[in-house]
């Protein structure tokens, strides 16, 4: 394991007992004084109490002092009406008296089953032990805690030279089910030295979401506690000012981070056996162009033909099918197979091998490409298959 | 088993060998002249050949001659192209020539695989037999003939007297997965003797469908082949005028037939172990309830937790949470799971007992009833749960 450190950020894992007994499940991010702090949330108008707070809080934040993050996994703490309100609150006051900043400065966040009281105490009790191990190397032991049905934590590092200084970004994600983040992703962290404003700190990190968490989808449950945020500590001296090379350079590295934290979660998404990219050709529109990518990737149907490798693919023609207005021209559709073209003008190829569609379906790693040859819009997402294992997780979570 | 008679109407089946070489797979009805149909069809826009065909048939039909239906099960004739449409006519025509009636008397139906090419010389060679073999009461082997991976024929038959006439209605019905129709439902049929001119009939069917087929979903995954017929033998006397005290009893019978179908679709739900109807209540306008409903009705999560009989809310209100505009105010949600309360004011009930929640989920017939304390809007769906045997049944159903 790579030793990863982003300078002026420290972080502390902790074994509260909110849930998992065994392992860490609390979190606290210590960001620098001067950081500059950027937030994507959920769209699901049920979001959780967390979630309400941080986003409040993201916008009083007093930047001459430093900022906190508290995550809890185990415990979702949504659906918990105004006691979750105060519940997470408590712990933000808790934490703000130790460190000395602002209540505001503290960004909650929570994950886990949805509808119980979030046990306060077990977390305000942990919090001196939180602030005393702030460290500057806990990256890894911190994408363990935030994990619930993650088999894997997830933890991408990448860095860059610009101008002879070098830059890097750290993020870590969890989140296996629940999963069609709707402007935002499950619990998503990102971390540079770089030296930012926040308002291009914001801009950067939407445009990093909508070509990653945005695009991913496991279940097409989009979770009542998803955000992602990107922490700039400032600490480099080579300044990432808006519009400049340097700011397309930085957003291609970001991009990178963001994308393959997504894909990691998608391949460890609840039973998933496979790992699907669902592109979509040559629509009228972007909007049509989404609307059947996520169409063909939340169908049960074509899900579990992916489960079972079977290149069943007139499901993908029922799937797109009800995402496109009645009447529309199919009659120059064609889909791949990864590189197996199986429909050609609307209708299966004329060589059709089943034996080599089959052997198309094989690899874990399946694109499922449909060129609709109605217009010029493009648009991919990614999923995975239904399982055995999906079932087996979801039926049992809560035992 | 009743004996079924719809005067006016006759029936024959066959083994045709399209599919399960072991049982009949062919179906042909024949509705004497002056018969009142009506349809409603799949809006999926990959809709199949035989849909288009019968779609354009039904505006073309010769009232003063005799209307045959044809359908077989193992083969779609979906994604099929100009081949699809020139095979079922074919089918239709050799059909026409044997009755002597126009082609555009002849109304086609298929289900079962997509992308395949119909056999049509199967069906050809089966049509003297069929014809030959026409009789009244074949409504039984009717039903199990239009069968794919269902395991249970769906027959529902009534009968009402009116002015001492009196009248029967019979349906019958298939589908166990792709089932969320949209306008129109898998295949069924529903026959009467009742006398009713054909843009009566027409609203009728339109009106049982949209309380009854529309409002089901298995998989949330829309067919590409759905249709829904009533037949009109209009053999009695007593004539349902529009707008009339008969047709009000009329409807009413009608739709009763159409959602106990509906509902024997949703129980023969591949994999299904439970019947849940999802009913939400004072929204604040129709098109809200329906997206509420349907959301929970089709989140894997809430689905694998009916499965499972955990009463886990949380995702329930998760679910509904993703049909709601940002910012709705949930702080009067109430959620019932049957008889007991598990939701008040948005949160867990003060006095929430884990084993009492659990034996409310014990049943096969579940009710959620999701009171969203906003407006005055209703609405209700039903589906079933997400079981291993539905991954089981839809990873192996080409095998």
């Amino acid at each position: 394991m790579v030793q990863v450190i982003v300078p002026g950020v420290r972080l502390a894992t902790f074994a509260a007992g909110i849930k998992h007994t065994k392992r860490d499940d609390l979190l606290l991010v210590e960001c620098q004084a001067g950081t500059s702090i950027a937030g994507v949330f959920t769209q699901n108008a049920a979001r959780a109490a967390p979630i309400e707070i941080a986003v409040a809080h993201l916008k009083q934040l007093d930047a001459q002092k430093p900022v906190f993050l508290l995550v809890n996994a185990g415990n979702a703490n949504a659906a918990t009406g105004k006691h979750g309100i105060e519940n997470a609150l408590a712990t933000c006051q808790t934490l703000a008296q130790q460190v000395r900043v602002p209540q505001t400065n503290i960004l909650p966040f929570s994950t886990g089953v949805i509808g119980e009281p979030l046990p306060v105490e077990l977390i305000v009790a942990s919090i001196p032990k939180l602030v005393k191990s702030l460290n500057a190397t806990s990256w890894h032991q911190a994408a363990k805690s935030i994990m619930t049905t993650d088999t894997q934590a997830k933890i991408v590092h990448k860095s860059i030279v610009l101008d002879g200084e070098t830059l890097t970004i750290t993020g870590i994600a969890k989140g296996a089910g629940m999963i069609q983040p709707n402007m935002a992703t499950m619990l998503a962290y990102i971390a540079t030295n770089a030296k930012i404003d926040p308002q291009t700190c914001q801009q950067l990190l939407e445009g990093a979401v909508e070509q990653s968490f945005n695009r991913i989808s496991i279940d097409g449950d989009t979770s009542t506690n998803d955000a992602c945020m990107l922490i700039a500590s400032n600490e480099s001296t080579l300044v990432i000012e808006p519009k400049s090379p340097h700011e397309t350079a930085f957003a291609q590295l970001l991009n990178q981070v963001a994308l393959e934290l997504a894909l990691l979660i998608v391949k460890d998404g609840e039973g998933a056996t496979k790992c699907v990219t669902v592109a979509v050709e040559e629509a009228r529109n972007n909007t049509e162009a989404k609307a059947v990518a996520f169409g063909v990737a939340n169908s049960p149907l074509v899900k579990t033909a992916l489960f079972a490798a079977d290149p069943n693919w007139g499901r993908i023609v029922m799937a797109l099918g009800n995402h496109l207005a009645l009447g529309t021209n199919l009659n120059k559709l064609a889909i791949y197979i990864n590189d197996y073209q199986v429909v050609e003008d609307g209708v299966r190829v004329a060589n059709y091998a089943e034996d080599v569609a089959q052997q198309a379906m094989q690899p874990t790693d399946i694109c499922l490409r449909i060129a609709l040859r109605l217009g010029k819009a493009d648009y991919h997402c990614y999923t995975c298959d239904l399982s055995h294992q999906y079932v087996t997780i979801n039926a049992d979570y809560r035992s």
